[in-house]
């Protein structure tokens, strides 16, 4: 009896090579295995994914257009399909860190579906008969037009099926505090300091303001990401395939995935540059930074519980301290700016190898794709998590509140109208140093009578100074 | 006869301060510069030229309402156009490292204003008659709303005056070297090793390609800096502002800058964060990604004269090193590149500014701002220069470029659609191994006849696939 | 027969919780994998491997100082040390995006060695008796001290045991080569343009020079690392420690990992700032700068093969196009120079996060722990492929070589010392606008005879000008 | 009458150019006017005095090795001193955006010592003789060696003489503070939630503990400064040079300076690549975000008056409001975390930068250096703002601190050793939810009695629990 793992051969133009005999992958995919064992990030799944959808458009569009037997057509689809389903997820074991150009994940492409396609036609793996991985499986193509097709494929299935809609819950949630909260008023705060009032829903819509700007700038992300650099092959030219290829292949793309892709205007940047990517980045650490204001907006209004800000409250999810008995403390904020952080850095990796292309191609391609769908799953599970367990459960403390507006000394403003600048910044440094009310300062000081003073200062008219009263 | 500097009393509600005599600003500017003595950075002078419009616009919208009386009025819009025209530069000394806010540059142009308002008026400079900076000038303002707003005009009016003619004029010189280079066939390059041919003309129409989806992005920037913050005053409620206030003077800055602002949709989100400032910073990155892959592309093929690739040689503008007579260096690439690098240094502290917005203000406003004008000026510079003296005066050593046509194995690609990929990589691998042509090898390995050879390894059928012949 | 998994009860101070029967954590590790469904990074292994030594330090202290009973401490102690052995790796499920002080790994750290001991003595698990998670295998210790202290610990043992050891490994190699190749004259280039010569083997030197100086600095980033927060508690002031119980641990983590590894100098600043870890991390990035230029030099100088610079030859590891039959790319240097631009990133957002520390803590601690090791192991693993695929196969092209030296018209400034710089350079101009040697220039100008000539420009001299000949 | 600004004419070995006649700069200087006109940055002054001393040393040492003719020397070294000295700054005019290997200021200095020579000696300016700016001044160097000892020459100098001691001038502050206020005992934050009890003392030791360990690592940075490429020439090879060049001109600048610099171990390292500026630019990022810690905790220790957390107050030197009177602000605090941030950013350039070198030569240097001096001002004069503006003002509300420290409910961890962390977190638990003090829940409870909590709970105990009572 056997129990040692069997292999087979499996053959590339260097030579043959031993693969596990359970995986389809072929002669170059175990190649990169050995040459580039480097750290433990895997090429993203939505990455080949979207090379399954890839590969099934071309094999339509070859068998269309003529180039490929309808047969061979015919497996190659089949077998590109489950690639495409995510049914062959244990064949794609390469690293992130390999050639730059991503080839070494298109032939792993390549060679799943060839040894899948001769194992429907029970053929022998590893014969390349009835289909080759390259003369079949990649033709019309190159990793150089394939691989930045795949990344902006994936990319744009993540942002529209996974982050934009996690913005969207995130929002709704925030939008309902908003429109709960649109009564209390509170006082604002600028510099940290005190300063007029407003009401806590007012300061609640401000975050659904910013994250539907985020929500703007993400659409207007997708029509770059839109454009496919399939069909201009190994430089941009389009060698070796039929000038109705790439057309067919990305209407087919779109067809199945909803979104309406098209052929890259020019292949030659297409290839070369893939600053989409860096855009769509850059739009995601902005939004990164908005959702980090939001998150220490909202720790620091629940700091306390006794010597902080007190007014709002955090859900109490877990004990928050091994030696400190009690402590509750704003975890889910602390994720949501550690992810907000990340952000920020793989986005500077993202920038900075965006910049670095040569000639007809940037070999920086499996560093951007990764860094970008890390960061948007980081930043569509953070929102979700955000939401689920501290915004839906955030209280306010309406007594805080009311005597934060009731000891501020920036009320004097509304003063001003009626006595000047300098007159009121008199009233309040006299109520700050001598520890008074405003009110009191200002009598004493002979400037209004209470009956007026009465009249001015009240917060809520302060706080929607537009609105009939 | 007194030749000290004469100096004279300006007050705030702190107490007097001594101003030169020769100088508008006030007490507060004065106290400004002693507190804030860091570094060399000014305050932008395009923020000071927004302000001036600005402060124009709400002169005319306060009297227009009813609010600010009509004499004063005119005096504070015809110093406020001072400003905007840039007569008064001399008056602006802040700093950029002062109060996040920029109140101080606030109230250093309410102070400017109200000083040249008052001798227009014949009046004494620090007497606030019949001028005050606060009550009058700032009227219907906060340093709070003021200050984006203006960071969003001069933004908008740098980018659309400046950055966007300046890559059109860098793209316009691009794009007609690929128009007369479109027939010069070239090998192609990925991986920086030899690939299949392609023509120079199409090399460069993939620069021309980048700008234009720069183009694009940067005018997709536009309508988020169209949004400005005016009418939200201190914290975002428009306290003391009339509801008419914020369209009318908007409307008027619109009128003045044919550019199409509007009042932001949430004045809560437009004080405490600055997501359009971020995004916009992060557009300019992506585009010095694109000028560093374009300098860096032609300063390689420009390298040599003897031991480099030497596809294209540069002006001769200066004398290249003061040990090495005779060498010619390409400056201009460098400048350019350094430039490049520079904005995305300065794009990374502006996103880290825009994160650390905290309740209703984000006090890191003046190295926002400086950091975006400065990366706007530095890259149209950069690339006038780089069009002038390096672009326009670029040269293709034909004959350099034919040579390594012939040359190249990766002809070899041509025969896979007759041969196959495995056969073709043999009559590669035994070329090169052997020193020999692909021809003599695809014939010693008997693959093909020499006129089959002839007829299917043809550069510019290889270059434009899908032309006719 | 039930075949569902089996759970058991676990509490803590906020109740009761159902965990997987077979594993070892309780509680609050089963609300952290609740709570923080974030990404797919888990807390680094190397930080587990560190817990496990310091409880088992923390629990010998406790005991020899007389606050922890011999039988408690002793089975903590064992079970603590099968954690630091990495035999207990599937019982640390958390992720890294949790709360902020890690205290849900210290917790977890503390429930799976709780309930090893417990097994240990034949107790229940989830029982807490004899051996309670918090008033035993925490005791005299806080998250806040204890995670940063393991953070420095993972840090110190993963640059020594890994990082520095795979620098060493690939300058070794370049030492190698720099050693060989000492006798190969080659052109200089700077600015990417010829300039004059010296040997391929003080190009290499140089390479290992800056590894040199890369190994110094990351010598010097120990000291910092080696001062461990442990005995800090909650806020620094080391409540409920015993003045004993800091040195006592401290030293025998010293004796267990053989670093000497002190108590830091101010609890405030360990656990309130991390700037150790960001000083280590600027080293980190420090070196992947070095690594990116050698790595771009050496695809650079064996870019071709016939239309590039073409001095150097890679090794053959795989096919390099999937559609260019025979082609052979630089991938090493490419997955080197994406690692080295990936580490710039992880490297901006620790420096962003060690910047966000409030009051007596920061939370941005599991953050920057990941980053840190993630860059250390990822350029610890690059260099070794690239030392193993790509230097130690790296051939000179010996002929190539000697054509640009013979070629170079830099060799000229072999000629100013004897008569001058203008001169000089009229000689390197006429030879390159008239295609000509720069000794045919040189004799048709009249500056100098054959002879004299012959005499000065000779390329060894030149590139070993301080030795004798 | 000519009213016309009057030019001379100057040459180089690309032929005349006019140049203004009251500036002692050449050819190459006027070139480079023209050529880069980009931006407003000039290249840093600092640069230019250590080229004075670089070249006076040069000149030293060419003297005395017989090189250069003594009356030549000791023309050029009188003026090399005028140089150094900073009087003729006003020669210095280029930018920092111009060849990336700072030639044009090499050139720059060359031709202002040359021509000030030449005045000296009574010659015609521009007439090359009797001192010529390449064969005299430049004998013996390189752009490529020169530009990079300036640069480190320049470094040095401002961080021993600017940044450090300004660092020392806010530490001292802070100790200062530290002392004082070591009595004051105060509830502890992490989370930004309350915690156990402190002394304001120790938090500021914290604060002096973070910049010891910045001043350490500057002065770690030092060493690696002191590698001079001088002597390296225009490849690293030394052409040109007598092997007693390098030791005595180096050791010429350590006496003039007293640092003690030494030549590079490895020229072909030392112009390739600039890993001491980058790591010195990480040091400084560091120290940013040491600073951007203590003033965020100053800035949010001092918020209110009313509604913040108001435990320091901050001096009030400025109005803080164009609209609300009497508002003070944090604006030191915001100044100088604007600064950190801005150093970050321009450290990220750095980074980059110092990545993009290629064979013998990295052509990023201006930037580098630049970037690197101008974090060094900013930081420096930030700190003595911070100092004198800030901390020196600042002043302790004991009154607000011991009010935080009677409420807080995590004294409780007091209670631990005695009762158990369960117990003592329910005590916790009924204090926070029925709104009562911890004494009065844990008597309810019935866990201790008064007399025992009194005994136990005494913060002052607490927050220095290893100091005999």
């Amino acid at each position: 009896m056997n129990l040692t793992p069997v292999t087979r051969t499996e053959t590339d133009s260097m030579g043959p090579v031993q693969v596990p005999a359970d995986r389809y992958w072929g002669a170059q995919t175990q190649r990169s295995l050995h040459y580039f064992a480097i750290g433990s990030d895997r090429m993203p799944h939505e990455v080949i994914l979207a090379f399954g959808l890839l590969k099934t458009a071309a094999a339509r569009a070859n068998k269309a257009l003529g180039k490929l037997a309808p047969d061979k057509a015919d497996l190659i689809i089949a077998a590109a399909r489950e690639v495409a389903q995510g049914k062959l997820s244990d064949h794609f074991p390469l690293h992130v860190w390999q050639t730059g150009s991503g080839t070494q994940t298109n032939m792993n492409v390549n060679e799943v579906i060839a040894n899948r396609a001769i194992e429907m036609a029970g053929g022998t793996p590893g014969s390349k008969h009835p289909v080759h991985p390259n003369d079949h499986v990649n033709m019309s193509q190159s990793s150089n037009d394939t691989f930045p097709a795949a990344m902006h494929i994936a990319a744009a299935l993540t942002l529209t099926r996974t982050l934009i809609p996690a913005v969207r819950y995130l929002r709704l949630a925030l939008q309902d505090k908003a429109a709960r909260w649109d009564h209390i008023v509170k006082i604002g705060r600028t510099h940290l300091q005190d300063a007029v009032p407003m009401t806590l829903g007012q300061e609640f819509s401000g975050y659904v303001a910013l994250l539907d700007e985020n929500l703007e700038r993400m659409e207007a992300a997708l029509p770059h990401l839109m454009r496919l650099a399939l069909g201009g092959t190994a430089v941009g030219t389009g060698l070796h395939t039929h000038p109705e290829f790439a057309p067919a292949a990305i209407a087919d793309i779109a067809e199945e995935t909803g979104l309406p892709f098209v052929p890259a205007p020019n292949y030659f940047a297409a290839l070369s540059a893939h600053d989409a990517v860096v855009m769509t980045s850059g739009t995601l650490r902005t939004l990164a930074g908005s959702l980090m204001k939001i998150a220490n907006d909202i720790r620091w209004l629940a700091s306390g519980p006794r010597s902080g800000i007190g007014e709002l409250e955090l859900p109490a999810n877990e004990p928050g301290s091994s030696i400190m008995p009690g402590k509750v403390n704003p975890t889910q904020c602390e994720a949501l700016t550690m992810v907000a952080t990340q952000v920020v850095g793989l986005d500077t990796a993202v920038a900075m190898a965006g910049a670095q292309g040569h000639f007809e191609l940037n070999v920086f391609k499996p560093l951007m794709i990764h860094n970008l769908l890390t960061s948007m799953n980081l930043l569509a599970d953070a929102c979700r998590s955000f939401t689920d367990h501290a915004v839906k459960g955030l209280k306010a403390d309406e007594a805080a509140i009311a005597r934060h507006v009731e000891a501020s000394l920036m009320l004097v403003t509304a003063l001003t109208p009626e006595i000047g600048y300098d007159k009121a910044a008199q009233v309040a440094h006299t109520a700050h140093t001598q520890g008074t009310t405003l009110k009191a300062a200002c009598l004493a000081l002979g400037y209004l009578t209470e009956e007026r003073f009465n009249a001015i200062v009240q917060p809520l008219a302060m706080a929607k100074p537009h609105q009939a009263p």
